[in-house]
Order: C-alpha cells, then sequence, then structure tokens
C-alpha cells in the first residue's frame, strides 16, 4: 500500500503551496469547493504536457513542473487575469520518489510565488504527462481578449522571444557562456504582473507559446486585422547576437517557441502608458509594428528577404 | 495543415454540446471565461483516464467520452452540485477522425443531456489518454463532504454496485444475455438528480468508483467513523444471480469498481425524505447499515465468512 494513489497523493500533493482563504474545502475529496469571490469573471484553461514533446523525456521532475506553471499560468497573463487556482493531473509510468520529490517542490514554490494554491488533482499510471487547468480572475468585461485589436492599435511584444528557443539548443552542451538563454528555456516567466497592468491598457493579448509568427497570426485572424511588423525593431539581445547571427537570431524571435513572453496591442495614445508600465513591472516592452486593415502580417525592414521563416511557428499536431 | 491542432479542435470541439449564457467567453482563445451565478461555490473535480488502464485499449471514441464524463459528473453527484461547466484535454497517439467523430458526437450528447457546456481543453499528440476538468454549483455550504458521517446514522448505496464489473467480465463475450449488466459497465449514469436531492438529507457522501468496500471506507477514514454494513441488505440485482453466484455477487457488489453510484450516510429521522427521494428520482436506494464509533468496516450478516475479499477495492497505482 505504500505506492498507491492516495499514500503518494497524502505524501507529496496534500499541504504544499499557497493556502487561501477562499478554498471552502481542498483536495481529499470528491471535488474541492471554492468561494468564487463576487464582483470577479473566472478566466479557465486547460494544457496538457507529453514527455518527448513539450519537454525532454527524462527531465527531472521540477523541470517538468515549472514548464507546465508557467504555460498555464502564461495564458492567464495573455487575458490580464489575477492567479487564482489550480489542478494538477499527473501521469507517471512508475513511481519514482525523486522525482516526485523534486516536482513537488517546485510545484509548491511556485505556487507559494504566484500566490495560487493547488486544490486537486489525480495521479494514474502511463505515459508521462501532465495536464494543468489554472483559473485566474478579472473585473467583468475586463479579460483582454484575442479579438480586439482594431486597425491604427500598436503591436508591442514582451522581453527578448527567441531565447527560449535558442535555450533549447543549448540543452546539453558544455557551452556555459549563455545562461541567459539557457535560463529562458528552463525558467520563463509567466507575464502575471504585466497582464494584470494591461487589463486596461491593451486591445488583445496572446502569449507566444508557439513563437511569434503564429501566435500574432492567431490574434490577428481573432480580430480580423492584419499587421506590419518592423524587423528592425524586434528585439535582440547582445547574448543572443553572440550566440548566432542576426538572421538566425531574428528567425528565433519570430518563429521559435517556449519564451511565454506576451504580444499585444493597444492604442497609440496609450503610448506613454505602457512605457510607464514597463518601467513599473522591469519588463521589456517594444514596439514591433502596428495593425492595418489588410490581412495577414507583412514584415517590413532590410534583410526581409533573406529571412528563413519557412518553419512559420511550431505545430503541435 | 488539415490535420494540425487547431483544425481538429475547431472540426470536433469548437460548436459542439450544451451552450449556456454564464459562458462569457468560450473556447478559442487563452482561457476562457465564466460568470459564476453570485451566490454559489464552485465544485471542481479533475480526473484522468489512460488508455490500458481506466478504460480498453482500442476503446472506441464514444466509449472513452462517456466514461471520462461518467466519472468527472459522478464526482459533482458525490458534492450534490449542478453541473456547471467542464474542460477536455485529449492526448492520442494520432488523427484518428473515425475515433474524433463518435468521441465528440458522444460528447455533445452528454453535455447536452447534462446541460454543462464545453469551455476549453487541449489537444495533444502522445499515448491516449483524457482528462476532464469539471465544475459544479452549490449554495454556500451545502456541498456534501465525505468527513461529515456521525454515529448513528444511516449508511445507504444507490443502485446495484457490482454490475459493472460483472459488464466489464462479459465484454467481448458472445453471451447477449445480460444486458443490463453490460450497460452498467459501458453507459453508467452518474447520478446527478439524486445527489442535487441529497444537499440537504446526506450527512455525508462518496460516489462509488473504486468499489463500495473502498470507497465506503475513504469516507469513513474522512469522518473520523466506522460502519456496521448488513451483507444481506446490499442491493443484487436478479440479472446478477443469474450471471454469477451470491457469493460472487456479494464480492463484486462490494469490490468491484466503475459503478458511479453513490454511497451516502443521513440520519435516521431522514429516511422518510430519502424513501421520497428515491421515489422522485426513480434511483433505487437501499439502507445498508449504519455509522458506528469503532473504525473501520464490520460486515454482519449470513455467509460473512464465506466471502472473498482479499481484493478489497482496485488500486489505482
Amino acid at each position: 500500500m505504500a505506492d498507491d494513489e492516495f499514500s503518494i497523493i497524502d505524501k507529496y500533493f496534500a499541504r504544499i503551496g499557497w493556502q487561501s482563504d477562499s478554498i471552502v474545502l481542498g483536495p481529499g475529496d470528491d471535488c474541492a469547493v471554492l468561494s468564487v469571490p463576487a464582483g470577479f469573471e473566472l478566466c479557465l484553461s486547460t494544457d496538457t504536457l507529453v514527455s518527448g514533446i513539450h519537454f525532454p523525456a527524462g527531465a527531472d521532475g521540477d523541470v517538468v513542473a515549472r514548464r507546465a506553471f508557467t504555460a498555464a499560468l502564461s495564458d492567464l497573463a495573455a487575458m490580464g487575469a489575477t492567479p487564482y487556482t489550480f489542478t494538477g493531473a499527473l501521469t507517471m509510468p512508475r513511481v519514482d520518489h525523486t522525482w516526485l520529490s523534486a516536482f513537488s517542490e517546485e510545484l509548491s514554490r511556485l505556487s507559494i510565488e504566484f500566490e495560487i494554491p493547488l486544490v486537486g488533482g489525480d495521479l494514474t499510471r502511463g505515459s508521462m504527462s501532465l495536464t494543468i487547468t489554472v483559473m485566474g480572475l478579472t473585473r467583468p468585461g475586463q479579460a483582454i481578449r484575442r479579438s480586439g485589436a482594431s486597425v491604427g492599435d500598436d503591436v508591442y511584444v514582451t522581453g527578448y522571444p527567441g531565447e527560449a528557443g535558442a535555450g533549447l539548443m543549448l540543452l546539453g552542451r558544455a557551452d556555459k557562456r549563455f545562461g541567459s538563454l539557457l535560463k529562458a528555456y528552463q525558467s520563463p516567466q509567466p507575464r502575471i504582473g504585466l497582464g494584470e497592468g494591461l487589463r486596461t491598457l491593451a486591445s488583445a493579448a496572446i502569449d507566444v507559446s508557439d513563437g511569434l509568427f503564429a501566435d500574432l497570426a492567431h490574434m490577428l485572424e481573432s480580430s480580423a486585422v492584419g499587421a506590419e511588423i518592423d524587423i528592425g525593431k524586434i528585439p535582440i539581445s547582445s547574448e543572443m547576437l553572440e550566440f548566432t547571427t542576426r538572421d538566425k537570431a531574428l528567425s528565433l524571435a519570430l518563429t521559435a517557441g517556449d519564451d511565454y513572453e506576451l504580444c499585444f496591442c493597444a492604442c497609440t495614445s496609450n503610448q506613454g502608458k505602457v512605457e510607464n508600465l514597463a518601467q513599473s513591472t522591469g519588463v521589456i516592452i517594444t514596439r514591433i509594428g502596428c495593425i492595418v486593415k489588410k490581412k495577414g502580417i507583412r514584415l517590413l525592414g532590410d534583410g526581409v528577404d533573406t529571412l528563413d521563416l519557412v518553419k512559420k511557428g511550431y505545430q503541435h499536431f
């Protein structure tokens, strides 16, 4: 009985992470019971990460916890939602206490860092995968949709997209020069604080999980508009330029996934407020183009013709 | 591109099932947005079903949809919650349109039958599994917990536990005599209406997914009490007695899983109301024993000594 589902849940998941008064009943019953604060809407997202596809097969428990948690919270950030609660359903081929210990410790740490309690989940035997369902709160009508971009809006991106893609290429190499690139892949930061600040500024937003080009395209499609993007303004860090050529860095910035940065649109009259938000949150925000009527993405600037954009964003399926 | 994640979601999952006004924003954005009705608490449960463990490998899409949906809604029934919304995260090894079509049609049918909209999910490639996160509503304080059983309460069970276990044994056999047993396994009924009726009657409840003995034990442990169960009162259908001996039928009733019946406790003063509820919902409810101070389950009645109870409920892990 030492390794049955219930004893594992009790050992690794029963009393971890952030505790909150709005949890009427936590894990251990048929359901958790939540008292959603009055005057809020609930934002909800479910994501599955599969071993060998969304994280390297054999990845340690803390790496898997961090990647799944970040992907989930990034969806809240893209809606401008404040983290509320989450569940985790873990499938693993055998009980591995070292792995479980690293997983639950990291999950607990992140739960506390983002003040979001774990309220339930499941543990099953099978090929390794992890499904996180995350919930966040916004005031009615304030959730930032993908569909709100208007012609004339500015298009922004946070951070340095493409760094996670470079970090993935560096995995397993002995080269220790590019710490920030590796970190971008291994410890991406969901842009929660920034997303909260964007609730009253952004007209549309999406998180960059599949690549800037692909995710921007999703937002444009939802909004039934197009965009002109100045590739000279795509933010490329000095570390990226040490790691690779400018063309390759741009390709990574446009097509590599896993950054969990935000791409968003805002009315030009909000430029000053967006700059203030960048300062107050300490997040780099770069204006990379504008919304136009003509559908699709038009890349402008020197060197567009030489860009290798065949791989226009990662295809899940 | 015909078989990428987005086109599959659009084809099979974008516009299916029950539609509800409380869904501010459905699938297709970074999050769904829900307007939880004021004056309710949210009950929440996550369950993963893995191919080859929780359903037979190679099972058709409609079978998988039904089993997963029922397991999820059964958790709501056990809390006395009214279905509110759900998400589904499907992992499958390759795109199988026949399977997906059967799966989405059945999911849509069940969503409409139980008036519970699908608000989001995920689709990933890997070994087949399905994670459903389900939400329901109860009035504050009315969710039925496992922990509320008191000494002197009656112990009840709904339906004929063990029939699903018998149905599983019949799978693939040519024998067509035992339709109700097969149906108990293939199309179990989540006891939603009954659960709603129990909100003000039951002191504790659990759904019977792992076997009556094991699930009753969970409820007793949560309530820090014990129970005396009269095996002469365990409901055994005439079809079960045709299928097997009384001893084997009892063993199945006590230890086989997948019935999704409810086991609950209620104060003896509520006996009449419980009988009325059975009549109004058309669900068979049987009083099988009572709650006692001494921990554990004491089986009473003729033939206890000959029961094979070595397998005291299915172990998940």
